[in-house]
């Protein structure tokens, strides 16, 4: 199924029903009348209450665990080890170095050991106090410099503490420097960022006789968490069924933090025989949850003197904390990007993640490619200046076009709009006037900055993709819709609603959407890399073309009438030619279920199949990129060292707007996020220790600290081979933001950082020439 | 997809892999060990108790509801009535003459009024004693005479107390017993059953946000309770979700109790926004459930010389009490089958259906076919000794048989095997040699009876009939089957598995099966009228191949053959010709899915159209028939009149065996069922009022009433139309053996009992030539 297909189906009806129009989203109204139902909701009075006993240090040998005196409390039912594992007792999510229930050794700080599980809370935690460790403490490794000594301890084994490289191979890099008017290098840090969801971790298991296990949680791949739960329990797929919950808050961070937290509430409740909840706190959420991934970044690049790029070296170093989890997809990803949304004809790119005794990375939206492009972004700007250009010209002559080649050498023929989203925030924000005028108003220093992005969307490499969705036609004419991808606050799911609709006619009340349910469809795939509509809302395109088929079919014999001649709108079948003549789908769906003409799909899409050579890095990397470019605009306190962004003008090729309120949705949320990251954001880990992991300390923006931010600007190049073009969108919208703040402050202060957060203390120690 | 097409796929193979072999049910383990979910096992500590304000007379004018003593009761939250339903107030199922809650009139004792919604048990009975109703009382009716007298009072108006009517004109009566040799006519009256199963009516109600609803409950049609909950919400199909607990025991009552119990649980739910339960004590439900419709059949027959069958004609009555609910179809199923399983060329049968002011009749396995059977075979039996011939001898000559012509003329062209049947048990049983030899055993009087039974299956007339079923290949290479078809201890979902191993060549603990959730089928209509394996199975086997014909296409494209090559077995697909090279159906689901091939599919089936006049009663009135003979061998205490069934000997044609050992359950639980209602089974109704709702009083069959049961004869003509041939099972199995005991304590007594029970005290009586 083609998109052009579903589009030349349509294209009869002339311009879209739905598509295209903001419309009130259905789960609207029950999340402001607090009747949505998150994973604890469902948690019964008399469930087991599962608690995690961590390691207290960050790098040690387990000489004995002793559960005695835990199991004496009173409440206290069982405390769990690996030796009750009856799978495997290994949950890594790229590499096998992740055990379950830590028995040999800990990797650091928060490190899972024991499951207490009690009647209540104060028993499961009396419990946890109660666990002995016995450890041999190790020498522990908090930095990359220091994982990359020669002298390091090996913290998984092995020769060194690499988990995993990366390189790309495009063109000659010698020749393209020497072409080179201007090269400029620098080093880029990037720190942790917590997610802060505002609904921490949780899992409620239900065993389901003595061969089966419910689990309901808060995560972002139902299938996923599926995988693990049978692995640990040692069972099949289908042993299994997950449910997510409505999830408060994810980012990423729930994709990897669910199966950690399901398969713990699993393994309780299969081998206690009781339903088992595992919620945890804020502040253990904060401290051992994933994080966005520290990054290091070496780029060196040239432009020749009319304003075009002509190389990038670029080296990579992402610290992957105690286990490699995503670290492998986030360092490809940006080694994929490193050369940002130009054509550039020579890039090199080596990469490398590096373990430390240190809370592990994980998904966070943007991935990498937030890191990437502050390091690009800032190195274009740099350049622009070294040659005397507007950094906003200078981005002009070498984004990305159809026809373009991409850091892996991909080419890309069509759905390429990110010139049109720059000249886009340029028209917006009156770039060309006010770039050059910024300045003091009462004592504070403006400054305007320009950022643009890029995102692959879907997964890396040639690594298959796909996903699935049902739609069931009920006998009174409603649609009963069902997909794997996951309601996260993103609207994803009411996006797949909005293409059945317009597929099939029907009124949007029609159809009602429900949630990711392992038994109920077949594996979607996570709810992440900005899939959930490009994947899942094609796969919701697929099964209402299949049911559209037939309905079609079935009317036409009603209608004694040709099935070209059927037009499907407003819940009605009509003969085309004599719109007197129609049936309504509940008519319709009658004569399907008395024809024994199936009256439900499944829909399945897999995306074309992409070529890769692992060894040059070189080929498709992504099946298409969604593009953005943001300015934003900035006021700094001189006397406080305060940064205040005042405006943002943001842009994005959206492939098809599906929902511009949707989009506009995901851009401001975006918005504050990636202002934390510029800003605010900064979690202290001292010898393996997050020190502030808490809404006090840890300052995320509040409604307070957003800036006025213009209308979106949407661009449509649809992608030709999703439901009517559409791209992702949640990703790419956080990653354009964050430089183009980083750029601004520059503008408005003359300082650039190349680490980040810019917080007001740095920034003031800056001002002052002091070391930030 | 038709019958043969699957068999022809799978002819290949040889002889079946799992069908036709008896094997352990994968649900046997979770109920032995007591972990089987039933619905009471959902309800939540906090959830709300509903307990239902019921008539206290038969048939009285409501004047006034005063709920207000109610709510002072602490713990009572609310008292709903009529006024509180915000769709219709109307759940009749054939008819629309029953209120959901009564506020004008009430029709029987038990009549629901109010719903007492409360925080505890305790709280929930103290308001229902406190809720007051202003009765007008008015003249009940209690009786099919007083029903049909001119000056009855009208219980749901008109002109008189007549739900339904039907008739059958087949052939030339006058000219049909003209030709007679003997001519037997009879009345025949059978009673109430009710169906005293373990686990009471019970359903659980969860607000899913502010406009859908999911309610659990023990039902038999999870479909039809959709659209009763619905009706009653004034909701659309797809904002309720059932879901079928485990269901202990039903035998059709609770495919009429579903709707009521979870339409008032849900009622509670929505309005109150919190979960509802309602559970009906022992008393309550044997009071006030549906029972078996009460019946009077009034029966000609006659034969000629050559003993074969002439004319019938046939005058039948069934007391619906307060409302016709199923009546229609009981009456319509009577008039079907009303010369039994013979040929009879002139047939003439008139029924109806009428109202009395008692507790309303319902579904009970066998139908109305019991009751019919009940006068048929005893008409047979008097016939033959008109006759001079041997019973079994006298059913042989007239049995129907491929090319016969059934009560309404329908044409059975195949899967026709009584005659089979009949051979069977007469060889079986050693009939011709012991008929004649029964006598007396220290004392007692031994009797050898026999009969034959025909069940239509599916639904009647040209009623449409359809099911559906979900398959999907997992990722592993195990499967998740579900059915909208409910598991009632009948096994048939297991019988679904098998044949979708069969089909697939899966194994079959690799398939797993999960029970009805209409959100996650299509309308898999109800499981009732022996057509859960029949429809059921079929849809579940349109699914497996549907999913068959895309795993042989990506094997053959992995192995390097042709698609005729492949071959699926043992969870593997072969290279016919060379099966040294072959995939694993693990490995065959990863391709699957790389490659966007849907791993996924919704099964559908409908049987052929059938024509049917409704004005001759003639036509095509069921799909297909399911044959059954019975012989039992009885033992009459003299001195007591008790009634010990020494042996049965049991046949059924089944079409196609799928599990013996579940046919063979359902025939044990027949025959005891069966047995009670010969012998045991005595409701008393006074005024309306149910006397003895309860298991001491209302004596069913233990263990040690089961006789012996003989091998079962398994008879196979297969139907073309079903997966694999089956035709149902459940229901015929109870048809026979009631008559065939009846028969027997004529054989052994010679006292023919025209009314049952037959209990010891009546047979006491009429042993000493009192009226019984």
């Amino acid at each position: 199924m083609e998109a052009e297909e579903i589009l030349e189906e349509l294209a009869e009806r002339g311009e879209f029903i739905v598509i295209g129009r903001g419309v009130r989203r259905f789960d609207a109204l029950d999340k402001a009348l607090g009747r949505a139902k998150f994973t604890a909701d469902y948690v019964e009075r008399d469930a087991l209450v599962v608690k995690v006993v961590r390691s207290s240090l960050p790098h040690a040998l387990i000489k004995g665990i002793n559960i005695d005196e835990a199991l004496k409390i009173p409440g206290v039912v069982a405390v769990l080890t690996a030796g009750d594992i009856p799978g495997e007792n290994q949950i890594g999510y790229a590499l096998p170095d992740q055990p379950f229930l830590n028995d040999v050794k800990v990797h650091y700080v928060g490190d899972p050991i024991a499951l207490v599980c009690a009647e209540n809370e104060e028993a499961a935690f009396k419990g946890v106090e109660a666990v002995e460790i016995d450890y041999e403490e190790l020498q522990a490794v908090y930095t990359i410099d220091e994982a990359l000594s020669e002298d390091a301890p090996r913290i998984h084994g092995g020769e060194d503490n690499i988990a995993v490289t990366t390189r790309v191979r495009k063109g000659d890099i010698e020749e393209g420097f020497s072409k080179a008017e201007a090269i400029v290098e620098d080093t880029y840090e990037t720190p942790y960022q917590e997610h802060m969801y505002i609904e921490p971790e949780a899992a409620y298991a239900i065993p389901e006789g003595h061969d089966k296990v419910t689990v309901i949680g808060t995560m972002q791949s139902p299938f996923l968490v599926r995988e693990k739960v049978a692995g640990i329990l040692g069972w099949n797929l289908n042993q299994v069924r997950v449910i997510q919950a409505l999830t408060g808050g994810a980012f990423g961070g729930k994709d990897d933090m669910g199966p950690l937290v399901c398969a713990k509430a699993a393994l309780a409740a299969v081998k206690l025989g009781r339903p088992a909840a595992l919620i945890l706190d804020r502040d253990e959420s904060a401290a051992y949850s994933v994080k966005r991934y520290p990054a290091r970044i070496r780029y060196r690049s040239g432009a020749d003197a009319e304003g075009r790029m002509t190389a990038a070296e670029v080296d990579i170093t992402v610290d992957c904390g105690a286990y490699a989890n995503r670290a492998p997809f986030w360092l490809w990803r940006m080694t994929a990007h490193a050369a940002g949304p130009y054509e550039v004809e020579a890039v090199h790119v080596d990469g490398r993640a590096v373990y430390t005794n240190k809370v592990f990375g994980g998904s966070f939206r943007g991935f990498g490619d937030v890191a990437m492009h502050f390091a690009v972004e800032s190195q274009m700007d740099m350049l622009a200046e070294k040659l005397g250009l507007d950094p906003l010209e200078f981005r002009l002559r070498n984004v990305l076009r159809p026809g373009s080649r991409t850091t892996t050498n991909q080419l890309l023929d069509h759905s390429v709009g990110i010139e049109e989203c720059l000249r886009g925030v340029a028209e917006a924000s009156d770039w060309w006037n006010r770039r050059g005028e910024v300045k003091r108003i009462e004592g504070k220093l403006r400054g305007l900055g320009v950022a643009c992005a890029h995102h692959g969307i879907s997964t890396s490499r040639g690594a298959p993709d796909w996903s699935a969705a049902s739609l069931i036609l009920n006998e009174d004419g409603t649609f009963t819709y069902r997909t794997g991808i996951c309601e996260l606050g993103q609207g994803s799911q009411f996006g797949h609603a909005k293409i059945v609709a317009e597929i099939l006619g029907a009124p949007l009340e029609s159809i009602r959407v429900e949630g990711p349910d392992t038994d109920s469809t077949p594996n979607a795939r996570p709810t992440h890399g900005s899939r959930g509509l490009m994947l899942g809302g094609s796969a919701a395109a697929d099964a209402a073309l299949r049911l559209r088929g037939r309905m079609v079919k079935v009317a036409s014999e009603m209608l004694g009438c040709d099935e070209g001649d059927v037009e499907l709108k407003d819940g009605r079948a009509y003969d085309r030619r004599r719109p007197e003549n129609s049936v309504s789908f509940r008519e319709l769906a009658r004569e399907m279920y008395i024809r024994g003409v199936s009256p439900a799909a499944y829909g399945f899409y897999a995306p074309p199949r992409r070529y890769f050579d692992p060894e040059t890095g070189l080929g498709v990397a992504y099946p298409v990129y969604t593009f953005a470019a943001t300015v934003a605009e900035v006021e700094v306190n001189p006397e406080t060292g305060e940064v205040k962004v005042v405006e943002v003008w943001p842009s994005m090729d959206v492939g098809r707007a599906i929902d511009p309120l949707l989009i506009e949705g995901q851009i401001h949320g975006a918005i504050a996020q990636g202002l934390g990251f510029a800003l605010t954001e900064n979690l202290i880990v001292e010898e393996g220790r997050v020190l502030n992991p808490n809404f006090k300390d840890y300052v995320i923006p509040s409604s307070m600290d957003m800036p006025r931010v213009s209308d979106v600007i949407i661009v449509e190049k649809p992608y030709r081979h999703s439901a009517f073009g559409a791209k992702g969108v949640g990703e790419p919208a956080i990653i354009s933001i964050v430089s183009a703040i980083a750029n601004a402050v520059y503008h408005a202060t003359g300082i650039r950082f190349r680490t980040l957060p810019i917080t007001a203390e740095r920034l003031y120690r800056a001002l002052r020439g002091e070391k930030p």
